[in-house]
């Protein structure tokens, strides 16, 4: 299933890599909201390739042709269906894959869900080149959200061994982040990052990544008890993201290793409410938001595309057999990932507000 | 929202800690299902308290009732609904907590998202309590399961920072685990786990811990690509669990350290199959299953009443406050959780094979 | 499935007719909630049988415990769950129906669905026993409404060939109804109803009939376009409701006989608001709520239960036979229908409002 | 909700009458499944304007574009999304219907629930023009669901006082609709039909109608008891098409004026099953399918847009006001239904099957 479906929202994505282009139907959003074009192009374009090193040499135009649900620069409360052509793609590049399957890919699960029916240039509709319209409806739900007071930020936090551990305590410590800027919050990370990402490139390998994401300005008592946590509704969406395989909220796995005593965040006052001190729980405690800012991480994966020589098994044959990747693939998807993150984030917050 | 919605299985959760009692109605199951109820009894009893040591000294008789859906043994194909009475209960060690939220409890959260009119008594519907009826339901969900071939096994992989990374190939290491004893797959590791909760217990604090679960048996094919993706489904299902702060997948947050050319699973042949020669995907690509073992471990925070001097704050008078958590507590809710994440883990194992 | 899902609200029905109990499990209801346990008995009544004539002669004591979700007398937020005891069951009745599916009952359909695994004494699931724990649930929704000025009245239209075309203006109309009187408008109607119930059971058979229900005070705006539509989830919720073969909105199928110009709903001006001068739409227009009274009715098949010799087949030995059903059945079940339809519509309503 | 939500399928509606063209996005299609577009496209033709008398002026080239889900003429298990550009769209015709809601449309309760940010353009999302994708991805469902030996077969039942009961046995019956002829199952009917549509033309009205589809070949036991029955999900789903305001099964609302005795379908051998000599359960009993034709209705007011005058409210002055809507309009929109109503129960129908 490759909809979202939230309590208000639902976005339906559509499309493939190499087919005539990827899409999204959202029902459920706000009517009369304004929606900033400007705004969106540049959201989308930090995640589209051809932003120098870091990312695929692959350029796509990512024009977003609003297919229905505006009128006069506003939505209309109908369905608003987005739609993305594809220009630059060379199916070539992927011949001969079809009885491969790339390892760490969809191709081999997919083969046998699909019966050897899915279309498997670039990836078909497993490519991450579905992020694109993702972001195109979440670059709307950003917007819609700003208006309700809520900012939806994300960062590198690493790249393979590498680090950026720098705090941060408002939306305006990821301003330079939004502007377009390279996503880290500490200086010096960037070419630490690039580095690691350039050592990965050079070596025809990929690295993998993870990507923090905080949500200021979610009210208190959002979200409900057990299967209607929010962590829930939120890593159900966060994984629809494709290769995140982990997903941990305040402070996630971490908190497995210590005390009560360190981990618990205690009350205080601050101008007259009740906040607490520590934010370990990440905003969410019982499952329902308790006004402090949502923070959570999502484990992106190396690419598994990699240029470097490995074993698979020939689908017809059953022999194992060596596979050398071609095309031009991220070495790092987390980077292009932050985003997405945001993106995703944005719908599934928006869903609670609504 | 207390209701697992899967595909086929709903269940929907309800009770209180310190009320009539807890239970579950499971709309979906198959019909003509035999459940043993010793089977289910010796399953229960692996998460009730009054084991030993490890585990909150308050005794629970735990007797399931069935209130509807089976008929001389089997599942009728109605809803099945069990209910469990609460009866050994001390409302007056929770008294005066209405007004001090304990620290990284619900209770704030709640307060707030209910006005004050949540049964705070014992944490009320966000108790622990509440994953009894999730074990009664899981574990007739593992036995309906079992006949199908398919085993879902969880161990203790780490408590505050002690772990049992002994390895695993199939249910048979498990089988200690499921007769009762201590959830660990080395020897050794009891004790040192034993150790690290005594010690916490005897400071009046609480340690958190990792539980890590494997669905052996699971076919290829099952899942979808992106929202409709096993990892999705399965991490909302966990979260629904209390305590909950991370869920990862195959190598999980490692593999965002990692290359690609050390994160991939490489396919190769065995028995005239195709398989992965390591399981990084935790057995599943693309949101799919490939046949290999479902891997994936859950992150439990330490529990949060502890016996220490805690702060927080008066929600009447606004001001700080001291508070000292009275009553009976695990120090270590991972322990227990261990049946509770195959529980889980089983409800939605059988929706997607349903 | 046996579970209600709306977009707040969801009611897990569950139980049978000869087996423990019946039951239902709400999720989503709002905190703080007061419930008149004496109004709900009261609303109960209406459906229980045992009232005289027109209804079987079966008692059942109804007395319905709150298993969960209540504290002091107002809801928590937690799931409300309900649980009614069988008490006065016969099995015997039921015995050696098994081989012989009664014409126009659950019974021959769902021996297929559950390979015979099904509960079928008194209908088991599919007995209309489980639209008290409807009853219960809903009686609480309405007493909700009723805050939120939402009424839902409902009143018996037509018995076999006789009807009550009795028109009404405001919820005051059906105050007689609410009070326990007999679920007409026009006084005349009461005797001529009972007369061809009468007529039915004297020669064991049964009759079917028409409810009509009116909900009361919904603002304008609510529901949404195509699938989205009013008409669509109350439908839906309607036919959950055993012995339901049709439902219609405003003029229904006699619309379809119409022309335009008689059919459409004028707009007038009243008291300095826009509303219709007749209300043949229902108080429903494009799916949406347009603020008049949202009219809709239900139509009951005859009790398929009855007395008079019927034909069927030995599911054992594949040969026809004849069956006398013994036991008491109500000849008209649209009678005792009418608070079950006022019930099951003020959840679909209360899920609107929410 | 512009979504229709079934067990396996979900379909996504968008776009408007007059703005860039309308669609759906279909998720959870079969893969392999191939598609004949000349069928699909003579399918289409069956409700598309411009066919002769008896419906709107109005050509539309309706090229239906696949954007996703397909490869070399067989779906992929992707999303299935097809697009339709408007074309031929005259918005002056509809100028200044803004502040007038025309009587028994959408106008005025779409102006209040989107705060008048709705595209009013003729009728916007609210425009039987939606109907044009969903008879493009029902098409492709009819085809799926007939290789699987399921017939989904439609008439025109009545329109204004005519109507035509002439009886059917089997999918042959319907053959000539199938082939593109008027959709009646008797000679004579069309004749008198036709007429009555004329008439309402002449008279610048517009008149009702009846359409009953049948659904030949689901095997018994698809569905469930409650709110699970195929009559909620169908008639939700049936709700969804523009204009229906009565849904019923089987004998439907005249089982509710008749017998037990009469209404019941006594079972009898039939080639050595268990059949039912008659089908007023129109297929389905307790919410299960049980092996006999599914048979249904849906009623369609006349289409509200009529040339005649008619009065309604200046939403801006508050005044009322006469109206007299200029444009072309189907005088008779249940004689274009009828494949509409094929293709919305072949949607449904094939989420049961699946």
């Amino acid at each position: 299933m490759s909809v979202f479906k939230g309590t208000k929202l639902t976005a339906a994505l559509f499309g493939e890599s190499h087919g005539e282009g990827v899409g999204i139907a959202v029902d459920g959003l706000p009517a009369g909201e304004t929606v900033d074009f400007e705004e969106l192009k540049a959201f989308a374009a930090r995640r589209a390739p051809g932003r120098g090193d870091g990312v695929t040499k692959r350029k796509e135009a990512d024009e977003t042709e609003v297919l229905s649900g505006m009128l006069e620069g506003r939505t209309t409360g109908a369905p608003l269906a987005l739609f993305i052509r594809n220009t630059d793609t060379r199916s070539a590049d992927y011949a001969g894959l079809s009885r491969l399957p790339r390892p760490s890919h969809a191709d081999y699960a997919a083969h046998i869900k699909y019966g050897g029916n899915n279309d498997i240039r670039g990836g078909g509709h497993f490519s991450a080149r579905l992020t694109a319209p993702l972001c195109a409806a979440g670059g709307i739900a950003l917007q819609i959200l700003a208006r309700r007071g809520v900012s939806v930020c994300a960062r590198l936090l690493s790249v393979g061994s590498v680090s950026d551990f720098a705090p941060f305590e408002s939306p305006g410590d990821f301003a330079h982040i939004k502007a377009g800027g390279f996503p880290v919050l500490s200086r010096g990370a960037e070419d630490a990052f690039r580095a690691e990402i350039e050592s990965a490139r050079t070596e025809a390998d990929s690295v993998g990544g993870i990507v923090e994401c905080v949500v200021f300005g979610l009210p208190a008592g959002l979200g409900g008890p057990l299967f209607g946590g929010i962590e829930g509704k939120l890593s159900h969406a966060l994984y629809g993201i494709p290769a995140v395989k982990g997903v941990e909220f305040g402070g996630g796995f971490a908190l497995a290793a210590m005390r009560g005593s360190d981990a618990n965040d205690a009350f205080t006052v601050k101008e007259g409410e009740a906040v607490t001190a520590t934010n370990r729980s990440g905003g969410i405690q019982g499952g329902i938001t308790n006004g402090m800012p949502v923070v959570f991480r999502a484990a992106f994966k190396p690419t598994p595309s990699i240029g470097k020589k490995q074993r698979t098994v020939d689908l017809q044959s059953g022999e194992e057999h060596d596979l050398v990747i071609k095309g031009r693939h991220d070495p790092c998807v987390a980077l292009r990932a932050v985003p997405v993150v945001e993106a995703v984030s944005a719908l599934a917050a928006l869903d609670l507000v609504l």
